[in-house]
C-alpha cells in the first residue's frame, strides 16, 4: 500500500504546535519511502467544545474511522475544568477510545542514555531502564455503570468495575504478544488478594499463559509494583494490567525516566488501527510560546508507521534521528540542564529532519 | 490513667520475632512512666489458620476490642497463598479494619537523613521527605460487593466501589486534623474525571474545607500523585486518599525511602483506640533467622504511644532512642550498606532499650 489516510487530532494547548512538528517529519518520511500520507485534521476535546458545543464531535468519529491510523495531541486546559463532565476535554479522550475500540494502550517509558540526569533516580537505578505497560484502556471502572443517591448517610456514589473474560483475554494475549518479541518475561499486575475482577483476570492469564510456553508469567500486587517500579525498574520488561492500574502505573514508570517529554504511546484496537499521542498533557502554561519539546509527538509518529503501517525500517529512522539530536547535545527547555541553551519546538522539529 | 490493656498479635514470618522486641520496649517504658501495660497475645493470618481455621478467630476480635490498643506483626506467608479466599491471611487483616471500625490508615513515609543512601531515589530529591498518607480503610472498592458469573463472553466479575458523604467526611476531617498540627497543606487524591465516587470525594473535601480555613486543601489526580512522588516527594506533607489509591500511593511513598523496614502505620477507629503495624510484610523467606529489622514495630509501639494512650513524651522518647542508635551506625540487614557489619533483632531491640 502507497497510500494512507491519518487523521490528525492536534487537540488544546501545546497540541496544535507539536502536530506540526509531527505532521513535518510525516510527510519527509512519505517522500523518502515514496508513500503519500493524506492528513486530515479533526477537533478533539477543548476546541471543540468551543466550537461544536462537544468534546466529541461526530464527524471526528467519522474522520478516525476512515483513517489507517490517528494522531493526537494533547487535549485540556483550565478554561474547561470547571465544566460539567459531559462538557471536559477528556470525555472526548475517553469516548474516542470507546468508539474506536481502541482496547489496549501500549506505554513504553525508556531511559534514553543522554538523558539519565533528567531522572529523580539515581544513575545506577534508572540507566538502561526499558519498559513498556500494557494497559486495558475500555474496561474497569472507567467504563462500568456509575451512580448517585441520596442516603441515609448523606449522597452515595458507586462506581462499577466490571471485566469480561474475553476483554481480558484479549489484553493478556496483547501483553504475551509483546513480551514474545522482547525478553520473554511478562508481569501482569493486579489485586488479585482483594478484587473479584483480578481473580479472574488473574484465572484468565494463567489459561492464556498455556499459549506462550516461550514466557514466563509472573503475577505481582498492585501495591507491590508500585513498590517495585521505585526501588529497581530494570526489573521490569513488560507489564499487563487493568485500566485503572494502568493509568497510575504507567504514569509512575514514565516518571520514572524523567523526561515525559520524551516518551509516546499508542492505543490500539483489533487488527492494525491505532490512536498515538504523545504521554505528556497540553501544558497550557506554555501554549503558543514555541518552546513545547515536540519530541514525544515525532516518536509517536515512529510507533504509529511501526505498528499500525508496517513500515518498521521508516520506524527506526524517526527514532535514531531522534536519538542523534539528542546525542549532538541539542535540548528543549523541559530536558535541558543549561536552560539558557535550549532551543524551541520548531527549530527542534527541523533537527530531526535533518537528521532524516 | 496507668493501666492499659493491649492486645499483641504477632502473627506469622518474622512477624513474632519482632514483636518480642517491640514488647520489651513497651514494658520498659511502662516502667519508667510508672505504666502498667497489660499485654495479651492473640492469633491472626496464617498461624489462626492452621490452629483455628480461619484467619480471624471470635476470641482475636473480642480480645482486641476489650484492649485499648492493637499491636500487629505481619500476616502471610507462601504456605497460604493457594488458599481460598476466606483462607488467606489477608483476609485476617481486612476483617479486623472491618470489625473495629479502623477507617483511617495512617502511614508516614520520613526520610532519616542519616538512611538517605538506601532511597533509590538522589539524595537531594529524597532527603528531608517527611510526609503521611492518610488512607480511608473500610470502604471503597476493598468492601464493595462482589459479584462472577456467567455471560456471553465467557466469566464476568464485578467489584463495586461505594462511598457515602458520611464515610468521606471523616477521613477528610482526619486529613485536615494531621495537617493543621503540621504544615496546613492537604492534598486530596481522587480520579474526578473519571469517577463518581472521586467526584463525590472532591465534593465533600471542598464542603469539609469550610471548617479549616488555616489549612490550604488542594487537589490531585492520582495518576498525576503517582508521577509527583517520584519527581519530587518533598513538594507533600499530608495526602488524603480513597482505600484502593491509598493503597498503592502509601507503599510507593515508603519505597522512596528505601527502607520500609524503618516504617509504621496505625489504622484508627473513632475516638483514641487504634491498631498499630509495621508497613514491611511477614518476610517468609527470612523469618526464624533473627535477621529481621524490628524498628519499624518498635516505632509503631511510639505511635500507639502517642496517638491511642496520649503518651506523647514517652512516644519521642521511643523515637529519639531509635534515631540514636542508627546515628551510632547500628544496621540490620535489610538497611546496612556493608552487610558484614549488620546487627541481629535481638541485639538491635536492645540497643533501643540501652538508650531509652
Ligand atoms: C485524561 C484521563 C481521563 C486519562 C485516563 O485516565 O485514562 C489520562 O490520564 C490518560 O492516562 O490517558
Ligand atoms: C494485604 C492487603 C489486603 C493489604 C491491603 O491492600 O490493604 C495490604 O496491602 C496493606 O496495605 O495493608
Amino acid at each position: 500500500k502507497k497510500d494512507y489516510r491519518i487523521a490528525v487530532l492536534p487537540g488544546d494547548g501545546i497540541g496544535p504546535e507539536i502536530m506540526q512538528e509531527a505532521v513535518k517529519v510525516l510527510t519527509l518520511v512519505g517522500e523518502r519511502e515514496g508513500v503519500t500520507f493524506t492528513c486530515e485534521e479533526g477537533r478533539i476535546g477543548g476546541i471543540a467544545i468551543d466550537t461544536d458545543g462537544t468534546p466529541l464531535p461526530e464527524e471526528t468519529v467519522t474522520l478516525a474511522k476512515q483513517a489507517d491510523a490517528v494522531l493526537l495531541g494533547a487535549v485540556g486546559g483550565p478554561k474547561w475544568d470547571q465544566n460539567p463532565g459531559h462538557l471536559r476535554p477528556e470525555t472526548g479522550l475517553l469516548g474516542i477510545r470507546k468508539a474506536l475500540g481502541l482496547f489496549a494502550n501500549i506505554r513504553p517509558a525508556t531511559m534514553h542514555s543522554s538523558l539519565v540526569e533528567a531522572s529523580s533516580l539515581k544513575p545506577e537505578v534508572v540507566s538502561g531502564v526499558d519498559l513498556i505497560v500494557v494497559r486495558e484502556l475500555t474496561g474497569g471502572i472507567y467504563f462500568g455503570e456509575k451512580k448517585r443517591y441520596d442516603g441515609p448517610n448523606g449522597e452515595v456514589a458507586e462506581d462499577q468495575c466490571i471485566y469480561t473474560e474475553a476483554e481480558i483475554e484479549r489484553i493478556i494475549r496483547v501483553g504475551f504478544d509483546i513480551a514474545r518479541k522482547r525478553k520473554k518475561r511478562l508481569v501482569s499486575v493486579d489485586k488479585a488478594n482483594v478484587l473479584e475482577s483480578s481473580r479472574l483476570w488473574r484465572k484468565v492469564a494463567e489459561r492464556v499463559a498455556a499459549d506462550y510456553p516461550d514466557v514466563e508469567l509472573s503475577h505481582q500486587l498492585v501495591d507491590s509494583c508500585a513498590m517495585q517500579l521505585v526501588r529497581a525498574p530494570k526489573q521490569f520488561d513488560v507489564i499487563v494490567t487493568e485500566n485503572m492500574f494502568g493509568d497510575i502505573l504507567s504514569d509512575q514508570a514514565a516518571m520514572l525516566t524523567g523526561s515525559i517529554g520524551m516518551l509516546s504511546s499508542a492505543s490500539l484496537a483489533e487488527g492494525s488501527f491505532g490512536l498515538y499521542e504523545p504521554v505528556h498533557g497540553s501544558a497550557p502554561d506554555i501554549a503558543g510560546k514555541g518552546i513545547a519539546n515536540p519530541l514525544a509527538t515525532i516518536l509517536s509518529v515512529a510507533m504509529m508507521l511501526r505498528l499500525s503501517l508496517g513500515m518498521d525500517e521508516a520506524a527506526d529512522a524517526v527514532e535514531n534521528a531522534v536519538w542523534a539530536v539528542l546525542e549532538a547535545g541539542h535540548r528543549t527547555g523541559d530536558i535541558a540542564a543549561d536552560r539558557s541553551k535550549a532551543i524551541g519546538t520548531v527549530e527542534m522539529g527541523q533537527l530531526v529532519r535533518d537528521e532524516l
